[in-house]
């Protein structure tokens, strides 16, 4: 453990909460481990971290959080391999990613330090809190926000930077049925798509409401244009095999340049197999589904890792997908998990082992 | 008083601090009342609505505000006329659009009685905050967020709506202009662009902060898709005078149904001045500053009123626009000014007194 990491100050709690969770039946980020590390911006420069038990924060009923949306995230999972360590998956890009999502909504950058040390003791401090069950793992969430206030429509001068743990299972339960959406809009040319801003999650509740209503469980967005183009799925990156090839959208200011998906790519190819970044028109999606060449799709990202899509509706028309037996879904998924939990060598360098 | 605005408890400040404020020195939004307003909704339902001392809000780390930016809010304000009357405008129409952001933000819609006893008693409480000096004004901001927590991005199971006060003055000092954008956007088509929604305004600071870096006070948005079209200004919406014809951009899911900007409508209409609301390209408006015909820009919103703009800037090319003697801006502004604070007859019925 680095000397900064071993300085800082940790308040633990009087008596940990760990016994009154059942590890063996976990929804997604619904439970949380005792602490959490804080840091606060203030005189323009980010103060010392420190870890605290998990309790209310409190902000001025003006926090620009609460009026203008100033607000940033990640999501990182945290595992135990047999021998007890603890690992991340490629956690320094989730800090670059940070400060990429914090440079467009003006929120001060988070010092690499602060962001692993501060990750890493807090993992040391809660590293009971990692479930070791198949599926289930310490989803661990980064993020900022402002907390100085005022009723002007410009930057705070205060934020928080929080590290939050949930020893979690899966995000979705059952099969995932998704709706390519042919109104509704994410993210605009020239906006914050790209980034881990909250308001771009809230903005999509209501058409996903609209399609959970039809009997799916998230939409596929389309360009806000002509809503020809397949862009993400919001809580995860969209890959379509047609044939043998795995097909993905260039990442742009409107989609999340997500790790999982890059890992995936860089894995598919390793392993063989064709991959196409380029603009995935929903006509040909369509038409390969009509003609049965459209073999698999499927979302990643860290909280839903890789998730296959049974079935997708479109214009009042529903497809099913074929239920192959050796998907590329599932080998993909073996070898990004089997790395992450250290079950297989990392070739990559993507394994991070907390010390 | 209504018996719901009697029913209303009222926990007050033991000391008012009142007498810290230099009310002929305002900055808009910076100040805050003694008191606000909360109401809360959990198990389905919005629970009675107290009026509290202003004092931080306390909330679960993982609350959904930080995370997703699930938050809308809107702003009004109150005046006081000679006769010591407290005056509100169009206050009713404030209630209908935060219902409309609350709708598209997936928050529940709040009772018309709890947002306008709740408001009614707040500026009974803490009446003596309106400033009487001319320009400055009670600013009112009413708020709604998710309070309930989780990690799975979804709507929240409960929320907070707050109304808080401040005494302020001018939003803008001095001459404001404006940079029309070429580059980002604000809203997508079928986006959250016309919500009030707390994400709309973080979006919006890295491209205003080029800006304002480049001389700039704000950013005039563009459609994001060709930029040839004017939209809104982000804290208000645009009036652009091309001879002596009024143009302002019809309202759409990408712009805000300004309060200010339908009563502007009316008011110039009934003056005899010929109002279309209709696209407007950059294109238009560069060839009349160039030729001589652009007369006027004007922003109008709550807090900005009636913002005259000096001139802008577009492609590396900067217009000053002329000044009239008697321009359109300075008419609409006194006559809206008048009705707001009962200088003059309100023949719309737009003026509400608060009793």
């Amino acid at each position: 453990m680095s000397t900064a990491t071993q300085n800082i100050v940790v308040n633990k709690v009087e008596k940990s909460k760990i016994d009154q969770v059942d590890f063996s039946n976990l929804a997604f980020g619904s439970i949380f481990s005792d602490h959490m590390l804080v840091c606060n911006f203030k005189n323009g420069e980010w103060q010392a971290p420190t870890i605290e038990p998990y309790a209310p924060i409190q902000l001025d009923p003006a926090a620009k959080i609460f009026h203008y949306g100033q607000s940033i995230f990640e999501g990182m999972k945290a595992y135990k391999d047999e021998k007890g360590s603890t690992l991340l998956f490629r956690p320094k890009d989730n800090w670059i990613r940070l400060n990429k999502s914090a440079e467009r909504m003006v929120i001060p950058e988070i010092p690499e330090a602060i962001f692993m040390d501060g990750l890493t003791k807090l993992l040391d401090v809660d590293g009971d809190w990692i479930p070791t069950n198949e599926g289930s793992s310490l989803y661990i969430r980064p993020f900022m926000f402002a907390s100085g206030n005022g009723f002007h429509a410009s930057p705070a001068d205060e934020y928080k930077f929080v590290i939050c743990t949930a020893p979690s299972g899966a995000y979705f339960s059952g099969k995932v049925k998704v709706l390519i959406e042919e109104k509704y809009a994410r993210a605009a040319n020239g906006g914050v798509g790209y980034a881990k801003a909250g308001g771009n999650y809230a903005a999509q509740f209501y058409p996903t409401q609209l399609a959970i209503d039809r009997g799916y469980n998230q939409v596929i967005w389309t360009d806000d244009n002509t809503h020809e183009y397949i862009e993400e799925a919001g809580a995860m990156n969209i890959f379509v095999r047609i044939g043998d090839t795995l097909l993905t959208s260039p990442t742009s200011d409107r989609i999340l340049d997500g790790i999982t998906r890059k890992s995936i790519i860089q894995i598919a190819k390793d392993a063989g197999i064709e991959v196409k970044e380029r603009k995935v028109t929903v006509a040909e999606v369509v038409a390969a589904a009509k003609s049965g060449d459209l073999k698999e799709m499927f979302g990643a990202g860290t909280a839903a890792v890789i998730s296959p899509i049974a079935g997708f509706g479109y214009k009042n028309e529903d497809f099913d997908l074929p239920e192959l037996e050796n998907p590329y879904a599932a080998q993909l998924k073996k070898t990004i998990t089997d790395i992450q939990t250290n079950k297989s060598e990392d070739p990559y360098g993507w394994r991070f082992e907390v010390k």
